[in-house]
This record gives structure tokens, C-alpha cells and sequence, in this order.
């Protein structure tokens, strides 16, 4: 547990800037800006009284949704207090050799091999090749006894490997484990999911706390082979998905309005903050294909530490990526929220920028 | 994860009952039979907007107000998604030696050390001396460079350890790990808590869950050495205490007066039950001294998987004790629950017998 190297710790961004949580503008966050569906909060209210007994330690209801949505079986799904939850019970089932992680990505992966004692061997993806994932380089560097960990998309550059060749890669080392880690995938238009047609030794972690924008009670869940689920269950502590993620959860699986209407308006306000971003002249702005963006700054005169502090002063908070391996303080990250928050953030840059 | 072994699994029980969950007595989870204080539901539907940002990772408000009530540094403070998170981060702090569990005993503690692979010595307390926990036994057993788990009080039998015996004990064996486990401590009349005058090599897990009665949210803690804090929080995965938990636990430290309310209620009630019980004479009731009592049945004509079964065909459920090990299907545990819900318990009984 720690604060250091993620976003959305609001509290803290709320402390150094002398302002009150709620008036913080999180874009450090990668969060849903439409914000919880409308039917979260009556659903919470009508079923309080499930706060005095255990919730499901199976999340049998759950799991079953699950399965359902991803046409997979019941003891394919192991449900998470977040996806966080079941990455760090993750190494406990990995093989013994060298875990390959090409970065930068999200910086739990390294944490959590790093923790287990196994070796890491981080692969850097080519800045002047925008950091665009290739499966290539996963067929040069994995141990057949080994792993990957790799976001689909990643986080924080937004971009997505080939699914299909991922696929392929993935039966062509089938003694190696490889985690997919699809925790913003419902932000992704078209996204070929690797539950479908999942190698056996592919590992997809999913995550209902991004799309449905429920990090408060956070819920996680993933997709994998019955025997490499049964032993993370094994391990997992009773009860750890709370009953209001579990009955949130359970009805966001069915509301697939919610989730084409986030889509849509994730990809135009991107489409619109990217446009808006060009023009300024002094950003590269990577072509992330979800609900954030990663940026350079490209002067010499500033940089993310500099831009970052003087959005805090306007009240808004954004990711700087100095602490992401294969990334420096020339790089950000913002999330795409509403048209009227996005359109704050750019004048607020327009405004230091100049 | 596992439903096998733990009380409180209303939902597997309605199924097999053919009942709805709220029509069932619960008297297999012990929480406070009071429900949760008044104010928590408001709290929870003031701040509801809370949901769509990721909690304090630090729980640093939280972790200031268990600093304050037990007089301990916030150094020495970790907060769980319920204590058994803190339990299963446990075992990766503990010495390289054997871990002794005196049994019966909360069936976690053998289950997440078996996990680690670190050899387990079972102890068990001797039933014709009515289960009572001794220190000698403790002083006798230990292994230097070992371990001990230990409920105090120890669920299911609800005995103590003379606190200052307990502290004498640690001290003695500096470079052995204490666990001692007072999640139901708040429930017991003049606790003499080992957070005060803590020997170093202790470590106190307290529950907020059960005293709340906020199972559906979960909240514990631990107390110890800042060392070894340091060394579970960096285990512990990030945001694994909800908004919603750290929110009712910061208002619910503030409210001694629910506190003193509980602890008097469940004294009566279960000094009524106690009387109740031992005047139908096929019972031995364990002497007690918390919001749940251990009964063995001393008919030959029938065991607790007979009476659990009719129980809850009058829409009650208990908690078989026979996979503790050290009891076998003699035993049952029933929870403290009000005056009309305990009549109720004591009617069914009374006819199941006769």
C-alpha cells in the first residue's frame, strides 16, 4: 500500500494545493466522466441493510454475469476487490522463470514480481517509435518457463498490441504464462477481448471499477484456465469483494447502454482533446486509443513537474509519469473527461504554455 | 476464497433451506446484534459521491483516529479490508520456525500458515478443563524462533488469557512472534487489551466488523512494531480498504457511547441464554466471554448436525463447529442476537429436544 506512483489520490493533491477534494479537477484518475450509472446510488440505498451480514464469499451471482458476458465457464472467473487484488495473488502462480514487462507500463506489475522474488526483465518500448507495442519482441524475449505482464491496452501510453498476434505468440510459448491485464478494455471501440478464443496460458485481467467509475468500493475480476483459478482462489481472503461492489456489479452487467454511451463519448471528447492539444504546437501527443492520453511536453523551457504544479494552482490535477520506467518528467498523462472539463484543461494549459 | 468452514453464509443457507436470506435468524455470524449505528446509513448516503474516486490509499485519517483510541503511534497502525486481509499478510513477517495454534480456534489461522508452507504444531486445549487457555502451555510449546496465533477471546470457545500472563509470556520469548487476535475484544466487559503495554514482539488484530456490524463492507486493523507494519504495507495491495469502510470506521471510533450500549446488551443477553440453555439440561454451555457461546450437545440421540438441520427448518442458522479441529459434531456456536430473536433460538431448541 502506497501512495506514491498512482493517480487519483486526490486527498493528498487536495493537501499541497490548499483546496478542498471536491474542488479538484482529477484528470490523474482514469475514470469514467460520465461518472457511476444513475441507478448506483438508489441500488445502494434500497439494499443497506446488506451491510450487517458477509457478502457472498463465492460471488456466485457474480461470477455467473461474468461467465455469462464473456461466454466462458463459471470456474474460468475469479471475482477481486479491484483487478489489483488478484494481480498481487498473481505471482504465486506464475512458473519460475524470468517475468518479462515491457514498460513503461503500469507500475504494479514490477512491484508485485519484484515482491515475490522473481526475476523481472523489463523491455523498453521505443519512444521514437511512439511506444507502439510489438509481438515480436515478445517472441524474442520470453523464457519458455517464464511470463509477460502487459496492459491491453496499456497504461499510460493507450496503445493496444494486434490481438490476433497476441493469440498467436501466446500458442507458440505454451509453457509460458502471459497476463493480459484489460482493465480499460470497455473504454476501447471495437476491442477484439483476449477472453475470446483465450490460449490456455493466457491470464485477462478485467475491471468493472474504471468503466462503471466505482473506485470508492472498486471491483475486479479475471478470465483464466479452472486449475490456475482454483489456486488463486485458494489464496485469496474470504469476503474480500465487498456486498455493495458485488450488487453494483452484478446490474452494471447488464446495463450495455452505459457502457456504448461511455464509449462514444470517451472517443469523441479524446478525439477533440487531441485536435485541441496539436494545435498548442509544444506537445507530442501519443494516438491512445481509450480513456487517456499520454503526452510530452516537447520545450526546454518547462516540464511535466513545472506544468503539473501550475494546473494544481487552477485546480486541476494531472498524472506526471516521471516515476514510470522508460518515461522522464517531460511526460503526463491526462484522463478524457467531460466537454466542459476538457475544454478547463486546455485553457489552462493554453494559459501556461504561453 | 471459500465458503467451507465460516459462520455467516446466510446465502448458501437460504438455498438450502428454501428461504429468502432475510428470513433467516442468523445466529451463525457473531455481529452485533444491535446492527450497525444509526448514523451509518445517512453517512454512507451524504457521501455516496464518494464511490467515483479511489480511496485514501494511506487510510491516513482513519489510521490517525486508531492511533488515537488505543494511545499508539500511527506507525504502529495498519488498516485491512477486514483483519483477515492483515491474516493473510501475516504469515510472510513471521519467523522461519514452527507456528503453534492452540485449537479449537478460528480456522483461518491454520489455513493461511499452511499457505505459506511454514510447519504448523496444533495444540489443543484440553475439553475436560473446559477449553481454558493457559500460558504454560504457551511457554511450554513455543519455539524460539517460532510463532504462536491465538484468539483472545478465542472464537469458538470465547475464553481468555490472563492478559498480564500473555504479556509476561511475549516477553519471555523475545525473539517469538505473538498473534493475538481481539477482533471481538470490544465485545467483552473490562478487556484488558494487549495494544496497552504491548510487548514488541506482539501483534494485536483488531476487527471493526463485528462491534459495527458492517460485514458487508469489512473493516480491521493491527497493531505492532512500526517494522513490521512497514514491511505488511508493503504487501498489502493498494486501495484495499474502501471508501465506504474508512469512512464508517473513522465516525464509529468517535461513538463509545454504541460501544458501551453493545457491550451491556450482549452481557445480559448472553447471561439469559447461558441460564436458558443450562436449564434444559442436554447442554454444556463454555463459560464465555463475548457476544457468542460454544454448546456441546450430551445426548447420544443426536449431534449439532441433527439440531442445525432442524433449526433451520424453523428458519435458524447456527454454526456447526465439527471442521474445527479439536471438536467434532457435538459442538455448535450461537451468536448473541437481541432478547426476542434469543427467545425465539431458545422456543426451537426446547422443542427439538423434547
Amino acid at each position: 500500500m502506497t501512495t506514491f506512483g498512482h493517480g487519483g489520490n486526490v486527498k493528498h493533491l487536495a493537501e499541497i494545493s490548499g483546496r478542498s477534494p471536491k474542488d479538484i479537477l482529477d484528470f490523474s484518475a482514469n475514470i469514467n466522466p460520465l461518472g457511476p450509472p444513475e441507478w448506483a446510488r438508489s441500488l445502494i440505498q434500497s439494499r443497506f441493510h446488506d451491510i450487517q451480514h458477509y457478502p457472498d464469499p463465492d460471488c456466485s451471482s457474480l461470477i455467473e454475469s461474468i461467465a455469462e458476458r464473456y461466454g466462458v465457464g463459471r470456474d474460468h472467473v475469479i471475482v477481486g476487490n479491484g483487478s489489483t487484488e488478484i494481480l498481487y495473488l498473481l505471482p504465486r502462480v506464475l512458473p519460475s522463470g524470468p517475468v518479462v514487462i515491457p514498460v513503461p507500463s503500469y507500475i504494479d506489475y514490477t512491484r508485485v514480481v519484484r515482491l515475490s522474488g522473481l526475476p523481472v526483465k523489463t523491455v523498453a518500448l521505443q519512444e521514437e517509435n511512439a511506444f507502439k507495442p510489438d509481438t515480436d519482441d515478445i517472441d524474442a524475449l520470453i523464457d519458455e518457463n517464464g511470463a509477460i505482464f502487459l496492459g491491453q491496452p496499456n497504461n499510460p501510453t493507450g496503445m493496444l498490441y494486434e490481438a490476433s498476434a497476441l493469440r498467436a505468440v501466446a500458442r507458440k510459448h505454451p509453457s509460458a504464462l502471459f497476463i493480459v491485464d484489460e482493465a480499460f478494455a470497455d473504454f476501447v471501440e471495437n476491442m477484439d477481448s483476449l477472453t475470446r478464443d483465450r490460449p490456455p496460458n493466457v491470464v485477462v485481467l478485467l475491471s468493472l471499477t474504471k468503466i462503471f467509475a466505482i473506485p470508492g468500493i472498486r471491483l475486479g475480476c479475471a478470465v483464466a484456465d479452472a486449475e490456475i483459478i482454483r489456486r488463486l482462489k485458494e489464496m485469496q481472503p474470504p469476503w474480500s469483494v465487498n456486498a455493495f461492489a458485488q450488487m453494483v456489479g452484478e446490474r452494471a452487467l447488464q446495463d450495455r447502454d452505459y457502457l456504448e454511451k461511455s464509449r462514444s463519448h470517451v472517443t469523441a471528447q479524446r478525439t477533440r482533446l487531441v485536435e485541441g492539444l496539436r494545435r498548442m504546437g509544444c506537445f507530442t501527443v501519443y494516438p491512445g486509443a481509450v480513456n487517456f492520453l499520454l503526452l510530452r511536453i516537447d520545450r526546454t523551457d518547462m516540464d511535466a513537474a513545472f506544468i503539473a504544479a501550475r494546473l494544481l494552482a487552477d485546480g486541476i490535477a494531472v498524472r506526471r509519469c516521471h516515476n514510470f520506467e522508460g518515461l522522464d518528467d517531460r511526460f503526463f498523462r491526462i484522463a478524457v473527461r467531460t466537454e466542459e472539463e476538457n475544454s478547463k484543461l486546455l485553457a489552462s494549459l493554453a494559459k501556461i504554455i504561453t
